[in-house]
């Protein structure tokens, strides 16, 4: 074992897009664990969008990072000591360490992985938060049925991926939003959507009305931005869209502008509701044995794009934005 | 009887604020029922903004109206001649005959009011479509709780002053914004509202903040616009927003911009919903008679604004948007 840890800190607050100098490797010495707490060595470090909107200052469902805290952030990891029943060294589980190779947790906040459900680094994916979130965003929040129209943005994304491929299982047609051909290609060549939307190359408005004649029942929104705008001119009766991640303001300097919408909720009598997986704890477990069976059945395909290198978290954070 | 009757039809489509030159009064011979219709002869007619989004082009949950219609819009009137089983000449009705003074429908369309539960009136505010619309979006559409804090827009109109009562029957705190401080004083005062923002001559979000310490757990909209914004900016975690009107921006020539707002329910975890009230229909009657209670029990109170003459119509729809 290490004698140091190190970890990623937030030196400086972002301004804007976040570049490599908002950041800086410290190192320290290895935390102990102590009663009831496990110290996890991490193995694979989950990078997300949301980690930008906890840079920001301003209100949120959890407080901003001061400058000098570790960035926030869940890791697949080994427990290397552990002072609590629950779990033994040697055990893989998922916990929240942020960015950082060795952390210290409450065993009872880690959730313990099972290694034949699948590669332990699913867990930071398909089986972990992401594929949570579009499960219980998608099916609680949107309540799909067959035959309604999906559309997804961020569709090649960790969520969005699964978002459109549960829409199918559902018997939902699906249309995907996505920023390259070779996204776009990827989930409706390998993931069975039914269509896809260069939305930096193609008018979205337009590309929506002709794939969309009868409207969108659902939107699952993971970008917010001129895309959204493009989805609710073409919303249908009805619609419900779960707001799950605004990803094209959360390096915004200053409040971003738009067309105001809300009157087409009202003349389409839709329903908008921003969640957070949190909230279906309870049901964590459901879900993923849901999701593992369908991989399984290969109803559910997944793809992970895995760095290498701890000094490397920083430049794949900043890409996942760009 | 007379033997013409007489329509305000619209003229030109309004660009922007209404005037009254895009109306015309139109005479017409007395129309005649058929096999299960009736001939009313108007009384009230009601005045709504809404009436004003049926004059814009434009997807909406019911088509535009077309140069040389007659404005749409119910009323409250008298059965001249019944050839339906339904209803019998002298009976008092409510139906949809729009802006003029004898208009024919099917006896199943109209609605019987029933003279004793208050001034036939009634039956165009707190006991017809207005009264229905804040009982159903309020407690439906925002499901209110004991304490919770409730804004409402548009506090002192037909719909508005129904929310905030219903809304301090079930236990909240009601804080109405409205145009003009004799509006406020009318929603604290008489009323019982708890508080009152003009927004016309206040910050709406400092007062919001002020008045709203641990946020907005309700809000019901009936203007969009500036209003909302500042409701947004104040939303507790688990907010719902009934869209009820958007009156705001109703003669916007181009699409109203403003801040992009849905990052704020992912922040908050809040749903807003757009919604119609006859959505409602089958339960109209058990919402009547709740309503009529309240008023007999003094806990419901209304005031109606009650303009004189058929040539007047316009201008006090012109006076209703301003």
């Amino acid at each position: 074992m290490a004698a140091m840890n190190r970890a990623w800190i937030m030196k400086t607050r972002p301004e804007g897009e976040p570049t490599v100098d908002n950041f800086e490797l410290v190192e320290s010495p290895l935390p102990e664990p102590k009663h009831g707490e496990i110290l996890i060595r991490s193995l694979y470090q989950s990078i997300d969008p949301y980690m930008r909107l906890r840079m920001r200052l301003g209100r949120s469902h959890t407080p901003p990072l001061n400058i000098g805290d570790v960035v926030v952030g869940e890791v697949v990891g080994r427990v290397e000591e552990s002072k609590s029943p629950l779990l033994s060294a040697g055990d893989v589980v998922a916990a929240t360490i942020g960015w950082q190779e060795y952390g210290v947790v409450a065993a009872q906040s880690a959730r313990k992985i099972d290694p034949t459900m699948g590669p332990i680094s699913t867990g930071l994916g398909v089986l972990g938060l992401p594929g949570l979130t579009a499960y219980f965003g998608l099916l609680d929040i949107c309540d799909p049925k067959a035959d309604d129209t999906l559309v997804v943005s961020a569709a090649s994304g960790a969520v969005g991926a699964v978002v459109g491929q549960i829409g199918k299982i559902n018997g939902c047609r699906v249309i995907g939003i996505a920023g390259s051909d070779e996204k776009c290609s990827y989930v409706v060549d390998e993931l069975g959507f039914d269509a896809a939307i260069n939305y930096k190359t193609q008018d979205g408005s337009a590309e929506l009305r002709r794939l969309c004649p009868d409207g969108i029942d659902v939107y699952f929104d993971n970008v917010g931005g001129p895309v959204t705008d493009a989805v609710f001119e073409n919303l249908a009766f009805g619609a419900r869209i779960a707001v799950c991640g605004q990803v094209a303001h959360y390096s915004a300097v200053a409040p971003p502008q738009g067309p105001r919408n809300l009157g087409v909720l009202l003349t389409t009598q839709s329903r908008i509701e921003g969640f957070i997986v949190r909230q279906f704890e309870h049901r964590y477990e459901i879900a993923r044995r849901k999701l593992a069976k369908w991989i399984d059945e290969g109803r559910l395909q997944y793809k992970e794009d895995i760095i290498d290198g701890f000094e490397n978290v920083p430049s794949a954070f900043i890409g996942l934005l760009q």
